[in-house]
């Protein structure tokens, strides 16, 4: 417990900074349901945000919002071959529908007049009820393509919950369309990863690698999977977003044909994507401290606190007037910003828990501030403070903001750049993925095979998180020899250890 | 089948009108799953105009949003008393969390290992679950109030589904709110009463009676519940919105004491309340006809269609491109537009379909409408068309926007207004309330028991609507004999037919 806020520092236990931060800083807490979590407010606050950005960017490139119900009949899950061995395995089932109060005094229990004819899963994924429903909607090339999107909470019944990480129910979205050709979806495909990077990249201000996923990590019912990949401070990857070319799997699963411009009865071709509030983790892990929370300001719920700082009732009075006039200013850029007029707590109290909650800027205002027309500007990213003309801060925030973020991506591009090592010899590769945390990413040969890549990971808990779209070196490319097998690889690919 | 859209007049058959409607025109479907409705991208584009008109009338207001889990243990629902008594009859039960392959080949069954030591309930209200967490939030009075909102699905397992009037599964927003005093949590009750009512009035331009509920109306677990009430034109009562002062009865329930400023220790007063999808099916109720949707200009997803009429590929070039640019202009007025460039489909096609899909304002281009730089305007409400120069259409569409807001309200309102009436003789009520159909809204006398209310509902299939906040009349509100008793009756209260 070596930081001012109590919770342990990065070095000391990361995991366990982690999962203190996550709830002191307000963002969430585990609910009496065991795997599942409350949002609270400011972590709510902070999806809203993503959940703004990421809705105007899919209605910029097309897609509409639908909602699909979250029960999905038994016999669906089994229609397609690799989604059922997928997904059955962690879905809750819903088996009745009415409690009535046991006649032998037991308390409540499931009325069993009330047993389901068939149990209903809560939805683990949508595609199958989605697919159902589009057989309805397609029947001509005039339908297509269908581009739509979906806002929800999931379920999958996982064993070991973390919060934002891995909970039981969690909220995400889903698209779901539908294409004439295998090459438009491969292109909405593509389309989308891009919206997660540019996603992560601009607004989260973590840097990812696209990249496509293999036949062992792909999604259960695709053609293959694109990726994009986070690196958190301790050096392990984490799954950010998610973008599947389904083929025909799921048309053929639920028989959706259209009538060609030429007239043929075809299947149509699917894609699905996703992102959730895993995003709030990936954040949290890639930026903040162990002050706290340090928030992208394009995201953070509060991008300016003001802290007036008062001797008495009368200066109190002229410190929150004036932080309020500058508070209006700043609300007039577009800025959110909130007033601390909490009397009973110190300044310092106040100083630290922002810090915690990842205000981006901080603006101490006191008497003798207010004397020189001027405050001191705390940057929650850096920890710099200056004094500056109140005019000034007014005008440079926008600027500002702009600076943090931009700097936040570089500093965490900086971090997962210098983390980046090539590994050519078993023995070395072994050794790298030992021990707690990660090694960031290793790129290594592999030979191309389900099987070593099972072995690998067996041995090391090493992944492949991706074959990588753009290398981060042309020599990447190149083939070379398995790093366990020996065997011809035609590439190096991402090792990591992942959350 | 009367109409040119297929579906049958209002006159003729309304409920059917109702059901056919709201597939025809695009808002919600059938699902696979009996009593679930899927919200088609029209449907789910009128949802997110409601929601985000209402989630900043409540952010407005000192709320803030959080999510909390939807399953809910078993015996949460059995604190409060009357609370299971309300909810645990229509509940979805889940009872395991794996499937596995029968080894007898019987396809997917669930895992009897998979059994959950103790059952989980689908929210059908959060209560329960909020203030489990809300126990370890509050501690002292400088936590309170606590004013937070949730939007979530939420499943109580109707037997006899309708689209968005009851489905098994609908999305909703709740709120929950705790408070140091019993005055303070009832002010919260009627801010939100009153924030609904603006919500009914001034975007979905339905006038709605804000009242109280009887004991036997009332939310099982509140002290008292408030309402909102519209009229549909069959003639019924829809109950559009609910505020609910829950007393101490879920602070005693989850043990939620805080020490109050003097250093006391007590219970924490509650209120909830909510909105739900069921507004879409009060506002085709309350607006559309027997040509399709008609949709307040504030809420409807196509504010303005732009249908350019060509004779050959060139006039289809110049009207296509003069749409565009007029369209261009309207958004950046901030006015949600669509050009429909279909060139399959016949202008009189074209009519028919948002005339169905509730387009407010449909403009005709044609070629020589386009040498003439004028247009014609056809407004949805009234059906009239006129033709306007380009400019002053561009122009003067705020306000002919504003003008149909205001008028659909006027045409409700005046519609409810001619269907108020009171009834003093059993004889005369008992007839009033025979056919399909409703009579509208019924005052009559009541002598205040649940015993009255509920022989009066077995008879007629009347309910108390609510004992409004503002009487029709003021003569309303004086004392009076029992319509069916002939006991004494303090005032007048709203019997009506509701769905």
């Amino acid at each position: 417990m070596s930081s001012k806020q109590g919770i342990p520092s990065r070095s000391e236990n990361y995991s366990e900074w982690y999962n203190e931060l996550v709830v002191r800083a307000g963002l969430a807490e585990h609910s009496a349901v065991a795997g599942c979590m409350v949002i609270k407010p400011h972590g709510y606050a902070l999806w809203e945000n993503m959940q703004r950005a990421l809705d105007d960017m899919f209605k910029a490139t097309g897609h509409v919002n639908a909602y699909f119900p979250m029960f999905i009949p038994k016999s669906f899950l089994s229609r397609e071959a690799e989604h059922v061995e997928g997904f059955a395995k962690e879905c809750a089932v819903v088996t009745h529908y009415r409690l009535k109060m046991d006649p032998e005094g037991k308390g409540l229990i499931a009325d069993p007049d009330s047993k389901l004819e068939e149990e209903l899963i809560i939805r683990p994924t949508s595609e199958t009820v989605i697919w159902n429903a589009y057989k309805k909607w397609i029947q001509s090339y005039r339908d297509l393509p269908l581009l739509i999107n979906q806002w929800a909470n999931i379920v999958r019944w996982e064993m070991r919950a973390r919060l934002f990480l891995r909970t039981r129910e969690f909220l995400w979205q889903e698209g779901h369309t539908a294409h004439a050709t295998y090459e438009e979806a491969e292109e909405e495909c593509l389309k989308i990863l891009d919206v997660y990077r540019s996603f992560a990249e601009d607004w989260m201000a973590v840097p990812v690698v696209c990249g496509v996923k293999t036949e062992v990590e792909k999604f259960a019912g695709a053609d293959h999977t694109y990726c994009i990949e986070a690196m958190t401070q301790d050096l392990r990857a984490i799954q950010a977003g998610t973008s599947h070319h389904l083929g025909q799997n799921f048309a053929k699963a639920f028989d959706v044909t259209f009538q060609s411009a030429e007239g043929k009865l075809e299947y149509v071709y699917a894609t699905s994507w996703g992102v959730s509030t895993r995003l709030i983790g990936t954040l949290v892990m890639a930026h903040s401290d162990d002050k706290g929370l340090v928030l992208p300001p394009k995201l953070a719920p509060i991008q300016v606190v003001f802290v007036p700082i008062a001797r008495d009732d009368a200066s109190r009075a002229l410190t929150y007037a004036e932080s309020d006039r500058l508070a209006g200013l700043l609300r007039d850029k577009g800025i959110r910003v909130t007033v601390d007029k909490r009397d009973k707590e110190s300044p310092g109290f106040k100083f630290n828990d922002w810090e915690l909650k990842g205000a981006c800027v901080r603006i101490e205002l006191g008497p003798r501030d207010l004397e020189n027309r001027s405050c001191v500007v705390a940057l929650r990213d850096t920890g710099d403070k200056s004094s500056m003309p109140l005019e000034a801060m007014v005008n440079d925030m926008p600027a500002i903001l702009n600076g943090m973020q931009a700097r936040m991506f570089e500093k965490a591009k900086a971090m997962r750049d210098a983390n980046v090592k090539r590994v050519d010899t078993w023995e070395e590769f072994d050794k790298t993925f030992e021990g707690e945390g990660g090694p960031g990413f290793v790129l290594a040969h592999w030979d191309g095979t389900s099987e070593t890549e099972r072995l690998i990971s067996e041995k090391t808990k090493a992944t492949i998180r991706c074959i990588p779209h753009t290398p981060f070196d042309p020599e990447d490319e190149k083939p070379g020899r398995c790093v366990i097998t020996g065997k011809p690889s035609q590439r190096r690919v991402i090792f990591a250890k992942a959350y």
